[in-house]
């Protein structure tokens, strides 16, 4: 057995939920090794009462069943993923400041264990909710969808995410973040004669032609809509270029590789033909492409909620997992500690405040208005 | 030893050029494996009574020492490289027909074992040239310089290279081709700042930036001066182009590689600040250049050999080692059988015709006038 297995994994849900989260970032759980992390989620919440606990895979789903004449007849679900891009010299956490805030720094204290720990400690300590609850440990969201720990249980176990409104606990700076925008990759190519260059007039310049799409990327207006209250922000921008044969070449092919972040009013069809109709004159291959999710907050359960925070909402630029909860039907938005700009930075961290403040949120939205039970255990 | 070193490479310059063209073509002589092609010729000169024969690596020099009161005081090289770019499945040498006319095809037939037959068989056959001559038959053309037989033998010998004027005789479609153009590569950079492609307008687009480097290249007007009566055509050309992070990034850097043709009136430090100012406002790196060549056709020995041939002179886009020549003092020009596009393509020819003429060419101006002796062997 190698010397960490040996070591205590059990976590200590009865103290700070910053101290919690410290205890579950130093638990290595780079994707695809997320299996001790699951383990102790799972010891946590396996012999709580109030909980129907199920592990499919290294994703650990807990789920109230409470009495429906006492709850809402409403579920919402709250999910967060255990897993962290790769090491990158920043284990163990550490305690520290930044910009006069009492941060805790290293390997997913931002992205997102911050998260994860507010989630654990409300399981554990909620045990009679206002709403019923399912909460989602899952495995590989930062890989390739096929590891992903909530793809899979869509395709397994569709009704364990079965929901009225879904909270995706990545990291929003603690404020709302409703919906996420899509995302589509293109090559849009430009094609000429090769000639030698000693002759350029013998043949036809790809790279110069493909000037002009770059021309109608400088000249694109970004559409701006506003749904929901948010106003979305779309963007279409060159990733990539390539193009050359030989430096005494005329090249034949250029090709832009390029990236449409297009608000979720736009299906993925729409988007691609958005971008057909932008290059048009040019061959065009839609090589990626993964849908926005609306915001949704005209549901009853994310009108409360947002109320909940004090009303701020901001809309989501980037692409997460909320997409896949809207593509099951379900309205979902981002909420969790730390600054997203931050993800998958080395010099990663998360305000011990932030940490408190979702927990204490949370914790007062689920338990507001018709409470069907007391609520335990109010750490931070 | 191996099979095909036991066979007999001796080479016949008794029976017509053409016949000797093939026997070179069949000594495959890829660039760094020129020795029994040298050998081979070597072994044809060295016992002649009127060359002095020097052999440097894989570069044969065989020299004529004429009784000045006989001659005309005038030295004229004669150069053609032994090696030729890689086998591409075309050896042996095939006889055939290309447009109604009587070809031989296979590797070096164009590029350029063409002029080297028929400069073998006039070093064999001409034994009291009317001006002293040079014959330079050298290795490692087609790859860096660093192998290069004439840049080696300038290095080592530079008074064997002493002449008034020089005939390369690389393909020309045995048409005078007078200097050639300089060639100069430049690395064209934009530069921006990266940002996440969902947050497209925290960052600048080095890519997109890169669309005026591109609009320039478009705009660009080609330079066609006239210097002693030949019209070059320069070029300025992008060859390569490179930018691109990840597909969720915009670009930092993005680099456009251009290759600039310029006219032989053009220095290299000329093209050099030429380009520079052309792409201000980014940052620009010379990676390569190298000077063109001044057809140089005032000389006497030019004019005599332009009159020679017929009068016709094009001026040579692409760059050859006539440069090296011009770098020594000594004009020089391209004058060989074969189409100089057919050159490093894997179906090359040359046409039979066009071997017998650039040998009749050279030896009437050889051989007329003053003569100083009587020709013998008039082979095709």
């Amino acid at each position: 057995m190698p010397p960490d297995q040996a070591l205590d994994l059990s976590l200590d849900v009865s103290g700070d939920t910053v101290a919690l989260l410290e205890q579950l970032v130093n638990i290595e759980s780079v994707s695809r090794n997320e299996q001790r992390i699951a383990d102790a989620v799972e010891a946590v919440l396996r012999p709580l009462a109030h909980l129907e606990v199920s592990r499919h895979g290294n994703t650990v789903v807990a789920r109230t069943a409470l009495d429906n004449s006492s709850g809402r007849g409403e579920r919402v679900v709250i999910a967060g993923h255990l897993d962290t891009v790769p090491l990158n010299d920043n284990l163990p956490a550490v305690h520290g400041q930044q910009d006069g805030r009492e941060v805790l720094r290293g390997l997913g204290t931002c992205d997102m264990k911050g998260g994860v720990a507010v989630m654990l400690k409300l399981a554990a300590t909620v045990p009679a909710p206002n709403r019923d609850l399912t909460y989602l440990f899952y495995e590989s969201e930062e890989i390739e969808t096929e590891y992903n720990g909530l793809h899979l249980l869509s395709q397994s176990d569709p009704d364990l995410l079965a929901a009225d409104f879904a909270i995706l606990m990545e990291p929003s700076d603690a404020v709302i973040e409703g919906g996420c925008q899509g995302t589509l990759r293109v090559d849009v190519t430009a094609r000429g004669e090769r000639a030698h260059s000693a002759r350029s007039w013998m043949g036809v310049n790809a790279i110069h032609r493909a000037g002009e799409i770059l021309d109608r990327l400088n000249a694109y207006q970004a559409r701006m809509p506003v749904i929901d209250g948010l106003e979305y922000h779309e963007g279409l921008n060159a990733v990539g270029i390539t193009g050359g044969v030989a430096g005494n070449v005329l090249p034949d092919v250029c090709t832009v590789s390029v990236n449409y972040r297009f608000a979720p009013d736009r299906s993925e069809a729409e988007a691609a033909a958005y971008v057909r109709e932008f290059f048009s004159g040019f061959e065009t291959v839609v090589t990626d492409s993964a849908p926005g999710a609306l915001p949704g907050l005209d549901r009853p359960a994310a009108k409360e909620f947002v109320e909940a925070v004090g009303g701020e909402v901001n809309p989501k630029f980037g692409w997460t997992d909320v997409a896949r909860f809207s593509a099951l039907g379900v309205p979902a938005v981002n909420f969790g500690p730390g600054d997203p700009m931050l993800a998958h930075k080395q010099e990663e961290y998360v305000p011990v405040e932030q940490v408190h403040r979702c927990e204490s949120v949370l914790r007062t939205w689920l338990t507001a208005g018709p409470s069907v039970g007391p609520s335990v255990g109010l750490g931070g």
